[in-house]
């Protein structure tokens, strides 16, 4: 492996985060809090650990391949969480290193998941850079490296396969760097439009800009105690309707921006995508309507809480623990089936299932006419056997590790409910799950062992499961040899 | 499709359970009971119905091919479990066709879910057809028929892959209706050893007879309340070891027989097997050590209690649903696991689950070596790449309709861990549950829509999935053209 590579790549990013962590530095000097000490001590232990790693492993030979790539992804980060701890740590607020890890993890991979009973007594740097967690982890910081940094060859393709979600990113290589900037741009003007919104319906500066980082990352960490309930219907719905954006594959917007409007409106992904919230919401609403005052009210809360559970953002405005078993159990399975590949959404995600869906058909069909050889056909076009079977794969390694993590929480002496959904819940990214991990509740019940398996779960889930085991396997660890 | 065939198969199996009906039919005629007569006119419903099918479908053409095999097997299953439900209902015992139908399902499929709560106020003759179902649908039916009935072709290997359980049996050709006969054979004798076993504690003959056949058939129907807790300790042992035989795959008895010891003993699945057994059982036993008199007592319950849930069996000693959630976790995962291949057990399989890890971590070397193509490895032969496929569309198909008949059942107003359980007890055949249908619980609350899902979970399960959803394709019910 080349060593000097993934060493200064890992250099690289902490630079970056030292850089990112300016903003919550700034915010906590605004407000003068005491808190920006924290911030300043973690920049400068980055700063000091990136320019070490980048000046001491300056690599001579830049290629690397897909091992590289995946193992880059992965280390940087775990080393991403266990630096973004230190502020919450130094600072106090969460007192313990290991639930610091546990928020911070729980941050960058998006999933929303806290250890914290009262939110609202963090400072405003610290609740600043909780939220910066999700929008820098949303589109993932691997993303932002390439494109901000020149690299001088079309490896990168191998970073960006092992971080963005999704079956296959292979139509993304032609022109990576624009792709990526591209990326980042749609990103960044959805981010703003959505503060806009909500400065619009009278949300003050500050939550306006958390709320929107939470959104677009579809990571779910609030400001408040009853996360977005206590805000105004108007408030309400533009964090539904932008919590469904943020799940959309972004691949679309792209097309759009390039003016290929058709291809972009006659995705298969997006249309299941749009049809499960319309039926889980349609379904909800009928199910929970008689605990709500009016029919408008019961709409906006499932459509709320049906927007946030698939697009694993994990925002809520009721309690949803409290809903009838039906509406329980549809957020359950949404749970799984996460948003679109290519979004900040966690979960299987929709394109996966549909491929599922369609392979299960043809294998139907395969049995009653054992001649036939109907390909499967996904977005206009014949799929791959290589990418049916990495969808298999993926699919099956997902319940095996599933089945291990779960295992491991089993030790807790909660009910099955709670242990069940606390996996689902960090898998796939969601945050908020059911029974004692509900949307009132939180992970602070867990032992330190279960919150080390969880945020291992929530790194699973966010990059896919294998970057994060391919760090378990020796082979890697092996030098390079002179060819290979 | 050859109609004529499939209907001349469903004839010839409606014949044969008129003649297993006798069993139950000399049972009430011994204890003087009236259900005598419901089984009469069962009897007489049965053979003319059998005849009519086989008198106006006399095949001229004999051959199928898989299709009509799955239909068959798919069909005379369906068949069975209503014409098999008729005692019930005839003799006012289950007085609701829906529950009987429920009931028999369960029985047939080696489930062993109840509707019934006071199963002690059965009748001798009932009780028996009850535990009946257990052992002739354990081994199959058709698996029968095959074995008895002069099948003129080679095509019965479309009968038997539908109906037999496990990831592949390509290996039965040659001389199946042999290979029929000596499964039958080693069932037959197994469960009179039992039979013995379980009289020489002192248990009556009939009680012997009817665990016998509910340990067969793994199904789990009992004749008590209490299921098997107010046995002697001697007498559960006896079950427990019995239970982890008949989820041994018979291919290995048959090689026993045949003197190859080596290649049975060496056997991948069985290992691996026996090491889910003996994990499973140390951890409970030492999460559910507090809760007993002893460590004999611990370990006794704990050993029966997995025995029981891995091969799917459902007989229950204590009522597991009291456990610590540890515990409770470890079965609800064994629930899925089942036993191994070509055994009466459900489940996923072990064998699946070995190939899928196998397949797993070959994935995760594959992407660390790109150019390295190591084949899975697994009863120390190469497995072919279709075989591994089909795996991992099995193991898909089967969580897309477990998650289907899960959402049909939500709509019970029942606590998740009631529907999921109930779901998956049914589906992997084990029988009770975990909550509201505990192994002190029953199915009778479930509404008619959810009793009918169940039953189609069970069906599902048993027959492994495909055979019954070939059922809804309007292709195979377009007939044959003149060469197809």
């Amino acid at each position: 492996m080349n060593r000097k590579m993934v060493f200064y790549m890992l250099g690289q990013i902490l630079k970056l985060q030292a850089g990112i962590m300016f903003i919550p530095l700034i915010t906590s000097l605004i407000y003068g809090e005491k808190c920006f000490l924290s911030f300043l001590i973690t920049i400068f232990v980055a700063l000091v650990l990136g320019f070490a790693l980048t000046l001491i492993n300056k690599p001579r030979d830049k290629t690397f391949f897909a091992k590289e790539g995946f193992v880059i992804v992965a280390l940087s980060w775990v080393l991403l969480s266990a630096v973004g701890a230190l502020p919450f740590f130094i600072s106090g607020e969460i007192p313990n290193y290991i639930d610091a890890l546990f928020e911070t993890v729980s941050g960058f991979t998006t999933t929303g998941a806290t250890i914290l009973s009262n939110v609202e007594g963090l400072s405003k740097g610290i609740a600043m850079w909780r939220s910066l967690t999700h929008w820098v982890g949303g589109m993932g910081i691997l993303v932002l490296v390439v494109a901000l940094l020149p690299t001088d060859s079309g490896r990168s393709i191998h970073i960006i396969r092992a971080e963005m979600p999704g079956p296959t990113v292979g139509k993304l290589t032609p022109k990576l760097r624009d792709m990526t900037k591209a990326l980042y741009l749609i990103y960044i003007v959805l981010t703003i439009t959505e503060a806009v919104f909500l400065l619009c319906g009278g949300m003050p500066l500050f939550d306006s800009l958390v709320h929107s980082f939470g959104t677009a990352g579809t990571g779910g960490f609030g400001i408040k105690n009853d996360s977005i309930a206590s805000y105004s219907s108007y408030l309400q719905w533009v964090i539904t309707i932008f919590m469904l954006l943020f799940g959309i594959n972004f691949n679309l917007y792209y097309l759009l921006l390039v003016g290929r409007i058709r291809s972009a409106i006659k995705s298969e992904e997006l249309w299941s995508y749009a049809g499960l919230f319309v039926g889980a919401t349609a379904l909800i609403t009928y199910n929970t309507y008689s605990m709500c005052e009016n029919f408008a009210e019961a709409l906006r809360n499932a459509a709320f809480q049906v927007s946030s559970i698939m697009t694993t953002t994990g925002y809520a405005t009721t309690d949803f623990n409290l809903w009838p078993s039906l509406s329980k159990g549809i957020l359950f399975i949404l749970m799984f089936i996460g948003a679109c590949a290519g979004s900040t959404a966690g979960g299987i995600k929709v394109s996966r299932i549909v491929l599922l869906f369609k392979r299960a058909i043809s294998s139907i069909k395969h049995t009653i006419h054992p001649r036939s050889t109907e390909a499967v056909r996904f977005e206009g076009k014949k799929v791959e056997n290589d990418t049916i079977m990495g969808v298999l794969v993926y699919f099956a390694v997902y319940f095996i590790c599933f089945t291990v993590i779960f295992f491991i929480v089993l030790f807790e002496p909660f009910d099955l409910e709670t242990t069940l959904s606390a996996v689902a819940a960090c898998f796939n990214n969601v945050g908020p799950g059911l029974s004692l991990v509900g949307p009132m509740g939180n992970y602070s019940i867990f032992s330190y062992i279960s919150k080390i398996a969880l945020s291992f779960a929530m790194l699973l889930g966010r990059l896919e499961i294998f970057p994060m085991l391919i760090l378990f396997s020796p082979s890697v660890w092996k030098k390079r040899r002179a060819k290979s």
